[in-house]
């Protein structure tokens, strides 16, 4: 029997690492998987930051993976004492963590042998049945195991390793969009925009207030897998601007 | 019989937006949350991005309020088709959603009420039991319930907001850091730094990789309640960072 493929794939991505929960960091990862996902056409449905705890990354990674197509993690995979991710997702699958031959070959050529201590080679250590992850940035990998994609937390690092596993995702229809901002709020839009929403099927209105310079507007995004249905609400919700306001800010992509 | 009080209040933040979760918009309300509840000793232990979806805000804020002294909302309480939050919040504890004469009458005083049509007059329904949480910036307030408070997403208002109810919060002793960095990379610092974690008792070391104009290093940042042992570990990491490189940089705060 064969299984039947979801017809839209998800993802879910966490975040681990006591620095994002702390303030120190600004995670930049979620927001740039999420853009990458949607050209994939496979939807980021939820994101969770937690913890360097070992017993809140089992769970959280247990919960996840039976819930999503794929999920993705960030932090947590270098040499020190509070990068725990590789044992925990071990702990989660039930495996155990074993020395990867392959991932050896590669911090020796990175490093030379002779700067090869145990703090690095740990880093050759991942989950039986995971297959590596390439870092082309700094040579230590991440790894797969089932549809649980093990990343490291630097951004730059992590784009690598995405670049490099994300021909094997298998995306349903991409997902398109286009904006247009303008200084009107939303109380006073707010009618005609549901006057349109209720006519556009597939097409997913999302309304986003915003100040800038002190002046507050509203960002209108528009989301959809059919282009031309899309340029059609677009053009609706234009003019309904233009009704409102002479100046509107078409496909504007500022935050 | 009196209920005794968590030692250590904990806090989580419910991210809610198809926004944040399609990459177009980048949260900048965490980071900033977790470091004012870091402040006040009420430490940030999970935050969650989920979209604007009925039944997922309600499972994830009840689940959330009984699992943490403190929960943030942020996004989805606006006069648009797409903000759900507030009947959401109101499903959630069972209650009716319901018109607060305070909210109308400073909604009234803000825009006019001759401008107050439907769609503003909406942002006056929270839910019953709830007291409002003021927004000095746009007039539509926030409220809480119980344990949740619920604020709006554009970070000037929710900064607004936090700024008017943190103190209600109870917090622990705040939580004090410093931090330091170096351009040495993690695995050559890894071992003496475990040695250094092995010795200081409460104060969390952190180690956080970096790169910066394409040069690879480290952040070590401690954490504590306790100024003077805080202070010590600092000395002791700034010396074995010494014994690696001539250069070091104290109280680093980049990301």
């Amino acid at each position: 029997m064969q299984v039947q493929e979801s017809a839209t794939p998800t993802a879910c991505m966490i975040v681990i690492g006591n620095e994002i929960l702390s303030g120190r960091t600004q995670d930049k990862n979620l927001a740039w998987i999420a853009k990458e996902l949607g050209e994939l056409g496979v939807p980021l449905r939820e994101a969770r930051v937690i913890p360097d705890n070992k017993q809140v990354i089992i769970d959280t990674v247990n919960e996840m993976r039976s819930k999503y197509s794929y999920v993705f993690t960030s932090g947590g995979i270098g040499p020190t004492h509070d990068d725990i991710t590789t044992e925990c997702i071990a702990a989660a699958f039930n495996v155990a963590v074993q020395r990867s031959p392959q991932a050896e070959t590669i911090l020796t050529a990175h490093y030379g042998k002779e700067n090869l201590n145990a703090a690095r080679l740990k880093m050759a250590d991942i989950p039986a049945g995971a297959s590596l992850i390439m870092n082309p940035v700094s040579a230590a990998p991440g790894f797969k195991l089932e549809n649980v994609y093990v990343m490291a937390g630097v951004p730059s690092i992590l784009q690598a390793m995405f670049a490099g596993i994300k021909h094997e995702l298998k995306g349903g229809a991409k997902i398109l969009s286009r904006s247009i901002a303008a200084y009107v709020t939303e109380g006073v839009l707010a009618e005609q925009l549901t006057a349109i929403q209720n006519t556009t099927g597939d097409i997913d209105i999302g309304s986003y207030p915003f100040m800038r310079q002190n002046k507050l507007g509203t960002s209108l995004v528009v989301r959809g897998t059919d282009q031309a249905q899309l340029d059609k609400v677009y053009g609706q919700i234009r003019s309904m601007l233009l009704s409102l306001t002479p100046e509107v800010i078409e496909d504007d992509i500022a935050a």
